[in-house]
């Protein structure tokens, strides 16, 4: 038996790990509170409702088979309805598709938008779960910064104008992941406009919309154009384990992803889409569970940014955390958060510092903070370690 | 709103939907009687226990929660297990990895083991959704023909012989789709042999093995060298709607894997996998299940058999069906079965015509049959129109 195998691809020269699964695996000890993760609170996922629809899910046996690429049927049917209802016009079916958490959303369409070479915009801090995917995909990659109002769509108008083409633009519109913002009605409408008139596909990527804690945000960039491609998922309102993302997009796309997602993975599991067809149908119970959710990361929230403000003062400058799962906080006396964190480890908390989703800029003195998983005491015991940390 | 939308990749150009997938939409009109498909029949599937198991699955939270992108940990321990059985050395977690379903392991696989360009020798009739995937990933496909005891390992040896390198060689070891015949033990030896002088990989492909009807199956390919990679599944044993494939690999093709998966998908279901560890892990229900369902369709292969050879004599020459889900039958008489497939499905019969599966040799005079979802005076029904419709 030889110890020596053959050759791998190499496309693996390039890939490493993410440095925030790395991290999670890293602060996975039990006195460590960790602010690192992006995970929704297990304690706020609705089990019994779940094991309520699972249960009627399994009065029929064709939710144990095979299902069609696009999605189940019946989960295809209600995300039709949602949508028409959050985009204001009614969306057929065929112009939804069911994918494995809106993360497969992203690399099936990398695959159906995207020749190698082509430029992709991204936000700098980007979602590095998007820039894996548009990196594998061989894209050419510019990053455009967000500010108080989500994507600076001048800097990509001034882009646009000195000739750059992108094939497509991608944005975290609402609570952005990692940079906590959300996108201006205004900037929507000129992102869109710009979207029609230099013809490229915008990917709205919206895992966090419905995690608003005092008021909804604006209209999706898809209500502007249907160069938008919208996701959306149910792993932070409901379950990541039901693994349901979805995609509203024309109905072409639709079809290119088809074709992929055969090759990739034949079809989702009929049983959780049938569970999550379940419960998202359930619009009176739905309402009062996200509320719930809401209003949890609400507290926990506020209770995370007044305790970095009361014990940091001017050394910290932190989003306000209108909503999602996200506190950025930029220090402003010097600090490099990436020498910080094993400090910070020491003292049993830890963060993901800003490098970790920096594209253009280097963030070295921000960090992601999540609030989701902590009540406010430990939130605030988290700050004062940190504070410690520091000295 | 413009009607002209961004141009979508050129790699959409060379790929058309499954022949299989768009015929199995074509057949699923009640009147006609299809073994066109390849689904496990639901009947057979375990409801009551996957409920029971689901049952106890929501007992923690932590199946609701995301998971590793290697697998849920009970599940991988279960499998390290089972394959530990299999191969006959103690084979570690580390050297599994759960996937979404096998065809998913098949993608990945293809991304962690070819350059563009690189080699793939496939069988002829190949597994389509292996084709599409090895296309997909810009290989060059060369095909080696089936016989009786699978494989054709001399027709290899000749174009290694010839200079050809290849970088992975895929095989469906037992009860071949569409081919149905199962590789034997001096094949699989020399296969592996091969694949180690000449340092390849080998994908042995096998969802099938152990729905054998009269005999266990040989060792597997993998049992021979560590150059083999094995894939499995609970699909064709369980059910599909759990999407729970998984692979033994060298640990470094398993880090490879996992890098791609979490582009990809990000995870599996926690859930799901729970629910597939349970049932695998409750052996001597698992053996008797297996039993009833290898005794079904052990049934059901046997009289669509016996009706073809009755019905056709020596027009047509039929596999023996000893395990899986398919007769592969070859027309001696001239019939051209794409050109008979309107004609059946007019006398309420599908099947699917061999081109579908021709990758080198065009199969015009031979069809796949699947015999797992009908009951046996429902395959003799088949044939019957079957033999009408050749009038």
């Amino acid at each position: 038996m030889s110890l020596a195998y053959p050759p791998l691809s190499s496309r693996l020269d390039g890939l490493q790990s993410s440095a925030i699964r790395d991290l999670l695996k890293l602060t996975a000890r039990g006195d460590i509170i960790s602010l690192a993760g992006g995970l929704p609170d297990p304690r706020l996922m609705p089990l019994d409702r779940i094991a309520a629809a699972t249960e009627a899910a399994l009065s029929e046996r064709a939710r144990l088979q095979y299902t069609e690429s696009a999605g189940w049927g019946p989960l295809l049917e209600v995300l039709a309805g949602r949508e028409s209802a959050r985009l204001g016009r009614p969306v057929p079916v065929e112009e939804v598709f069911v994918t494995h958490g809106s993360q497969q959303a992203l690399s099936l369409l990398a695959e159906v938008l995207l020749d190698p070479g082509a430029l992709v915009v991204v936000e700098d801090p980007a979602y590095v779960g998007a820039l894996q995917v548009f990196r594998a995909a061989g894209a050419r990659i510019v990053a455009v910064p967000l500010d108080a109002e989500g994507m600076r769509v001048d800097v990509l108008s001034d882009l646009l104008a000195r000739g750059e083409r992108p094939a497509l633009v991608h944005t975290v519109s609402n609570f952005h992941n990692p940079r906590g913002v959300t996108m201006s009605a205004q900037r929507r409408a000129g992102l869109a406009e710009l979207a029609a008139r230099h013809n490229f596909w915008v990917i709205e990527d919206d895992p966090y919309g419905e995690l608003w804690f005092d008021r909804p945000v604006p209209d999706p960039v898809a209500t502007y154009s249907r160069n938008v491609i919208r996701l959306s998922s149910a792993s932070k309102i409901l379950a990541p384990a039901l693994r349901a993302g979805w995609m509203v997009a024309p109905a072409a796309v639709c079809r290119g992803v088809e074709l992929l997602k055969q090759g990739a993975d034949l079809c989702g599991s009929a049983l959780t889409q049938q569970i999550t067809a379940d419960l998202l149908a359930d619009t009176e119970w739905l309402a009062a569970h996200v509320n719930t959710v809401r209003s949890s990361y609400g507290e926990r929230a506020k209770a995370l940014v007044t305790e970095l403000r009361t014990r940091f003062g001017d050394r910290i400058v932190s989003t306000d955390a209108a909503g999602g799962m996200f506190v950025w906080a930029d220090f402003t006396d010097g600090t490099d958060t990436a020498a910080l964190l094993p400090r910070a480890v020491e003292h049993g908390v830890a963060f993901v510092p800003g490098a970790a989703f920096a594209v253009s800029t280097d963030y070295r003195h921000s960090m992601r903070l999540c609030f989701t998983t902590d009540e406010p005491e430990t939130l605030a015991e988290a700050v004062d370690r940190l504070h410690r940390a520091i000295g």
